[in-house]
């Protein structure tokens, strides 16, 4: 018999009943039941109940064992009597009489129970993290974790793709967010830097001529903590094709996702025809480049019913240029109850307030309600409700000004409303590409156009959109993929031609000389047959926060830093030695407190 | 039909005569025969012929196309003439009339060419890794690294093992090599670590209750540069299991490795029964702890017939205590010009000479050659040959003294011997389990002891064995395999008993309060409750090398650094700007020249 088990804690059944068996694992729980001792023995795998009287040659050994130490018992199979059987558990048939015991590793008093999983403070959960890892939450998220990249291996494989490995030390490129710096030995006083993303690399191997590339990531940014971000190194699906426009990188990737939440989404349905909805819709409809889709409310431009009406607020800023007023629909939310609350929310958020109709019956027929409705008068409130299709019992609530300035506000307005009036259905999954993103925008206060996201995206027209059309008005092809109001993925066709990307950067004002300074080593590799290529990027924690059920990040990393980025189980960062300052030519300079 | 192509370059064949095609790729080879455009058109899957004459409309624009320009071609298929049929190629039954092209990137003269790999310098084609990445050995290679890690994955998957990434930004931990630093932003002077090895994150994996875990791990060591070595990163095969002795590793990774071999070994055979070797019978028998076994000379110990013989070297030698004389059998190697070169081969490595006997018949039966055979006489002579089972024809080399200052010698002379006698089989896999290393060595001038492979593994015996022996025969549950005379996995059954540990620590003397601030975090988590464990770790640029019979690392690697760690392609390292060093609370002391 091998030194530590015959079988898993998950294997023993009534068909193993009379046999000689050893498992190892954890004591997951011990209980005293009339000078019997009753241990739940826990490994990977699952839980068997096993048993000693003080008959047992194991007895006095067991009764010192406590939660969480690591043991190994061999003992017999027994089947349990019929009302003793635990349906629940895959071992809930039979229970094992203990001959002979062993402890592995005892445990200290425990910092963190693992049984039950009672609260405990986060910074105490990273500390003991390898205790925290055995809680079933956890131990789950992090297996669900390994599986779902496993599949999307095995899925962008069967696509075709090559998994191709990055360097993670490597040149600074700067593209964005801050880099993490690697200080150089060899070359004191010279720094490495950690990728970003691997961009540049990726590029590179289609220039190479590697048709479809993915990787499973690292990547790295030294940016400031929040919830949903690592504070240091994160993951994402990474993935380049040459020869391809837009459409057939969505193509490539719908499948894989949509195999992914079908997967392992407990069931819960995945929407199978994905809107590809303008920058410019989404931003009207939803407020948002990241809608989420389980939330059926839309919004719409009403300016017309506004403008010259006797509400004078919104009627005076119509005068303005670039102004609009847009409604968001409340279906279910007529009552002045609810109405007064969004109104509250909208001046948390910082507006003034946020003008609302509401539609009831008093036993005379539909009755349009609030100031608004008084102030515009019953044939425009009849407009309004006839153009959001709105009926006794819902609501309409309304923003006006330049939308830049409201946007955001109305966005988050539509997710209360949706989730208040329990109209978002949280069970599924509704994906949406939203396509055609602007190029440049143009900084109010400054006046200067500059690249709103991506630089390295193929601009929609090519060199003669640069040269003729207003910067501003210029789209790329560049897109982002919305599952339920998270960015799952960004992406974009590259410009793949130096002379346009010159173009793209001079209107940004940056001259040829700082593009061949800052990415001369891609813009270079571009001037020897470089084919048309696009590719995308997917946030892995997000898919699996997403998929299971989480919102901080930290429940579906193994070992996280902490908010301050420290690893508090390692105890990093820490004070480098002398020794090592002196190799790298460099010096700490004391910091004021 | 989509925007670049409808098929691959590599599917076209007969069937396909008369059909309209769009291909993409890029210009292999252009030749102009008679007025006739021919150009080897290639993508990432092959290469197709495709063709113009004056009459087609794109002739003019075909005209203008040199090597490795990206096009598009539309065209007709057109079945070749039976004698100009390539049946090497796929695609060689057929070639396309070409109707329609378009320039899809178009090229700067080559600083590098691909077509026939001609030989340039290593830091043009690190420079221009792009180019070189298309050609055809170095696409094959990576190719080849993609699919051999994949393989890697599924058989670990089989296995029933989890991949779990580690963090890659983490806490210093000093196991030997040099560390690579971050700087940490958020905590000014205080420096995170890039892992040398996930060690201390996959033991911590084992305390969490993840029963078999593995990983394709980068790795990071800042070591000087050396030709099978990355100076930056690498990638291992990490794995680790709870709940098994030594025997239970061999038996989960050799099916892995065998697989492997046999899946992409191009038909070379891989030997089935791998034997276990201890250290000590490895440095005897081949000289060497990674012993190449396609060579099948075997060392042996031939003190006995020396020792007070008529050769006074020898015979003075064998009267220190510790020295032995070791025969190297050289089957074939029975002539004065050889041994006479193998002696010239010690001397080189700095030894006065390699005594030597050689066997013939020069008419009158078996007869014995060389000086040495004189000094010791007939008897003895006859004494070796018999013992070491050589005939005539066959020779032995000889060498003497303390082993440790020989060993490594002898084993350089054992492989010089294989392959100028054509004894090794260059054509297989041959793999062997290195057992039984010593726990500790003591060093010759200060006498102290040490550690002399991992700390972190099991010393055989436990606890009693460091208290009652003598530290330096004290073996440790830890193992290398070789294969081919390198290094492919190394392993160990871990050290998880606190006590232990500490005991083991201090005996190479370090008092238990270095071992908390050294390896405070692991040590702690042993107190709670861990189980046995053990895992090892295999160097996946070593086995691509193996596999691709390539001996230069960056051979299987994308985009690797020079060996003064530089990455010539994108200007990697760089000097960081004052903002990033202030923000780093750093300075950069100016180096002298």
């Amino acid at each position: 018999m091998q030194g530590y088990r015959s079988h898993k804690c998950s294997e023993l059944t009534a068909a193993n009943v009379g046999e000689t068996v050893r498992l190892s694992g954890w004591v997951h729980r011990v209980r005293d039941h009339g000078g019997i001792l009753f241990i739940d023995l826990r490994d990977h795998y699952g839980i068997t109940q096993v048993l000693a009287d003080p008959d047992s040659a194991a007895f006095a050994e067991l009764e010192t064992v406590r939660s969480e130490w690591c043991i190994r018992i061999d003992g017999e199979v027994k089947a349990r009597a019929p009302e003793l059987v635990n349906p629940k558990l895959p071992t809930g048939e039979i229970e094992i009489f203990i001959r002979d015991m062993e402890v592995l590793g005892a445990s200290a008093e425990l910092p963190l129970q693992v049984f039950d999983e009672p609260d405990f403070p986060e910074e105490t959960r990273l500390k003991y993290r390898f205790l925290d890892l055995r809680r079933e939450t956890l131990h789950n998220n992090i297996i669900l974790r390994s599986n779902v990249v496993k599949s999307i291996r095995n899925r962008m494989g069967d696509q075709g793709f090559n998994e191709f490995q990055t360097p993670i030390i490597t040149a600074s490129s700067p593209e964005g967010a801050r880099d993490f710096l690697v200080p150089s030995r060899q070359h004191p006083g010279k720094f490495y830097a950690l990728p970003q993303a691997p961009q540049q690399f990726k590029q590179m191997i289609m220039v190479a001529g590697f048709d479809k590339y993915f990787q499973i990531a690292p990547c790295f940014r030294d940016e400031d903590p929040r919830a949903d971000r690592s504070p240091t190194d994160f993951y994402q699906l990474d993935l380049e094709m040459s020869f391809v426009e837009q459409q057939d990188v969505f193509d490539t990737i719908e499948p894989v996702l949509k195999g992914l939440f079908e997967e392992f989404g407990n069931g819960r349905p995945v929407s199978q025809d994905w809107p590809q909805i303008s920058y410019k819709d989404a931003a009207l409809w939803y407020g948002t480049d990241k809608p989420d889709l389980r939330n059926p409310i839309k919004m719409q431009v009403v300016s017309e019913h506004f403008a010259g009406s006797g509400f004078k607020i919104f009627a005076s800023l119509l005068e303005n240029e670039g102004t609009e007023i847009r409604a968001i629909p409340a279906p279910k939310g007529g009552s002045r109850k609810f109405c007064d609350r969004m109104n509250k929310f909208a001046q948390g958020e910082g507006l003034p307030g946020m003008g609302y109709i509401f539609w009831r019956d008093q036993g005379e027929g539909l009755e349009a309600a609030g100031p608004l409705a008084k102030n515009i008068g019953p044939e425009r409130t009849e407009a309004i409700r006839q153009q959001l299709g709105l009926e006794v019992g819902d609501a309409a609530f309304f923003l006006g000004g330049k939308p830049a300035a409201f946007e955001s506000v109305a966005g988050r307005a539509r997710t209360v409303i949706g989730e208040e009036l329990e109209l978002t259905n949280k069970d599924s999954f509704e994906f949406a590409w939203i396509v055609d993103f602007p190029m440049y925008e143009r900084d109010e206060e400054t006046g200067r156009v500059d690249f709103s996201h991506n630089p390295f995206s193929m601009p929609q027209g090519g060199i003669e959109a640069l040269d003729a059309e207003d910067p501003e008005t210029i789209l790329g092809y560049q897109y982002d993929l919305a599952c339920n109001g998270y960015e799952l993925i960004s992406g974009a066709i590259r410009n793949h031609k130096p002379e346009i990307m010159y173009k793209a950067f001079e209107l940004a004002g940056y001259p040829n000389e700082e593009v061949n300074k800052r990415f001369g080593g891609m813009v270079n590799a571009f001037t020897y047959g470089a084919p048309p290529h696009g590719g995308c990027a997917a946030g892995i924690d997000r898919i699996v926060m997403l998929l299971a059920n989480e919102d901080n990040i930290r429940q579906v990393i193994m070992f996280p830093m902490n908010q301050r980025a420290e690893d508090l189980m390692l105890n990093g960062p820490s004070d480098p030695t002398n020794e090592q300052l002196r190799e790298l030519g460099l010096r700490v300079i004391p910091q004021e407190d």
